[in-house]
């Protein structure tokens, strides 16, 4: 077991705060009389605009302006968790009145403790049908906003340090494997991987990665994904399968950290190798993501990053136009409190910097395996900068 | 590091399938034409519904009565994830057209295909709004219905299989806990906890259950909670203490397994413990533990097993009127693909053989600690079965 203190231990900086400034301008821009979130500790929107990692029931954020256009903001905070409401909410008011009432109730009676009985709430899109409902019925009109959406896509300096040290340890997850996968053997009849006394399977492999992302001090949320052959070739595989020799291994790491914030990083390796479809499928992704980072600078259209990954890959003989074998999804997306989040490297919009974006060009055949490869990288004026770098290569290398 | 496979290895089991026979049953008894969940992959009624870990944006369950009565169920499957929908639903269908458009959108086509263009339509109270107003838009009425949460109250004996395994690991995090308290030591000035070479905070303990958890294939669901001294008292602490001599240490450990299902567990160690407050109320606690457990059974009024042990607490001269000090919380609540979920303890309602319930009473004083026990509990005709067990002991033990 690894001890955390022994390997780095970062302690517990305080969360970023959150800048209520574009929420407020939106509401000023469309006459609404204040902006309610409702949701539990799932919801991304309100994990942003709270930092409050609060329960699996639902409670609400209110943001309202005073008479001097200054935003005012409120915590309905649920039972049992004032004390942590207070302790991590940035804003102004944690309520704790009519803590038995929907969430929904509650977001009302702030807004009217506000001095609005009536007039025009601004609302996420997926806010709880029952919470619209509340608010529909005391009077107001429910009127959806992504401007939450969009102040999340730039990310400050507080963000970007938090995002880092989830990345690195991502990083350390994905040295472990990789040393694992190294210090495997071929069995005899070439049937199976083995490591340490027993057959290497995916799930095992998972657990190896797991344990060094906990020690670290953040958490697999469920999807630390590993594919091998076959499986490496769905996208989302988080299942048990022996690992054969030969086969594409490919480890899609993306835990989350205290402060809500993501890590991804991918990795594709192969003991002992064939060197036919696998090495191909390599050059290929690797060209494609220099040709992708290439891009990348705030001002350039999002698109451009995704459609020169493209490119180069079709230039390499593998398909783009499937949705079953080559290039079957988008070069990357936003990360944030969300791990997937604007903007988006398909839609009509430029980078911007502060952007933080994955770059995560791969192939895949059902019949031969999968080869990804994905980096998280920030938008800056000129260019870009890596959250966290590892080096590439198909054959594992010892690197614990 | 420990290796997953050197412990145990429970392999991947077929995830339990879900009985649509209630839902059903609700929408004849209501005269509806279909039942429709819509939500991402942090929906707990949409992951028992579907058993489907989808990504994190929003998908759609459909059920539909053919005219045989007979339930037939959809997933509209997200798109990159048809593959993993395939493989996980248990239900009819999985549907991939128009898998750009909205979750409600695509849950409303379902409806359409069902051959069903109007009439009343079920939802959980929480779906979200603008798949509520797809819905409305398409033509049809859009009602409330409780009868998922009431499904999953009752667990199958497949259920049951999952709680175990996954309150067997959380069981095996608090052992480790337990033995780092064991092996820890004072220091000469009694200021603080050492361990290992450094000192003892709640962030190093909690990596070192997270680092087991992992090993065991669950993982922390950023719910491992550790508090030492006035943060014992706090119900739901996750920060950075220095362990201090004496001071109540309460580890409520709380994994999700791979299946979506929870366990949980609590235990409160002191090192080199006062034998004063916390010796009282550790005594105090087991008390009330006891009397608690005495009540369970079928058919008994659910409150009547929280008034049992409060009114121990009260005996042992603890208050149980306060929200910051004494007895502030309920005894206990259902587990299963939420950590909390019904039924209730303080509800009006008796219990049924087949529900999953916590037992913890607990006392805090922010100037004192706190001291709270978990166990995980499944009723029976006649009493209850514990999903996993762990002795008690003020003083650390080592059982490593």
């Amino acid at each position: 077991m690894v001890d955390a203190d022994s390997v780095d231990d970062d302690g517990d900086p305080d969360a970023p705060g959150t800048d209520y400034g574009p929420l407020a301008d939106e509401l000023a821009a469309r006459d609404a009389v204040g902006c309610v979130a409702v949701g539990d500790r799932f919801d991304d929107d309100l994990r942003y605009l709270t930092r409050f990692s609060g329960p699996d029931r639902d409670y609400a954020f209110v943001l309202t302006l005073g008479s001097d256009g200054a935003p005012h903001t409120a915590l309905c905070a649920p039972a049992l968790f004032d004390e942590q409401a207070r302790r991590e909410f940035p804003g102004d008011t944690v309520g704790v009145d009519r803590q038995g009432d929907p969430a929904g109730v509650r977001a009302a009676a702030a807004l009217a403790d506000a001095g609005h009985d009536s007039g025009t709430v601004l609302v996420p899109q997926g806010i709880p049908h029952d919470a619209a409902v509340y608010l529909e019925n005391a009077g107001y009109e429910v009127a959806s906003t992504d401007a939450v959406a969009r102040a999340r896509e730039t990310k400050t300096t507080a963000e970007l340090d938090r995002l880092r040290r989830v990345q690195r340890a991502a990083i350390r997850g994905i040295r472990r494997a990789e040393t694992v996968l190294a210090e495997a053997t071929v069995d005899p009849d070439r049937d199976e991987v083995r490591w340490n006394g027993g057959v290497l399977s995916t799930e095992r492999l998972r657990r190896q990665v797991n344990e060094v992302l906990a020690a670290h001090g953040v958490r697999d949320a469920g999807n630390t994904v590993i594919g091998a052959g076959a499986t490496a070739a769905d996208l989302h595989y988080t299942g048990t399968d022996v690992i054969r020799p030969g086969e594409t291994v490919l480890l899609d790491v993306s835990p989350r950290g205290p402060d809500g914030y993501y890590g991804d990083v991918t990795r594709t390796f192969a003991v002992d190798p064939e060197g036919g479809w696998d090495r191909r499928a390599y050059l290929a992704v690797e060209a494609a993501r220099e040709a992708a980072l290439e891009e990348v600078a705030a001002g350039v259209p999002a698109a451009t990053v995704h459609e020169e990954a493209a490119a180069e890959l079709a230039a390499h003989g593998f398909r783009v136009d499937s949705s079953e074998v080559g290039f079957t999804h988008s070069t990357g997306h936003g990360v944030g409190v969300s791990l997937h989040e604007g903007p988006s490297l398909t839609a009509d919009e430029d980078l911007e910097a502060g952007n933080v974006l994955t770059i995560e060009p791969g192939v895949y055949d059902p019949s031969e395996g999968g080869v990804r490869l994905e980096d998280l990288i920030v938008v800056t004026g000129d260019g870009f900068e890596f959250l966290g770098e590892y080096p590439f290569s198909l054959v594992p290398q010892k690197r614990d």
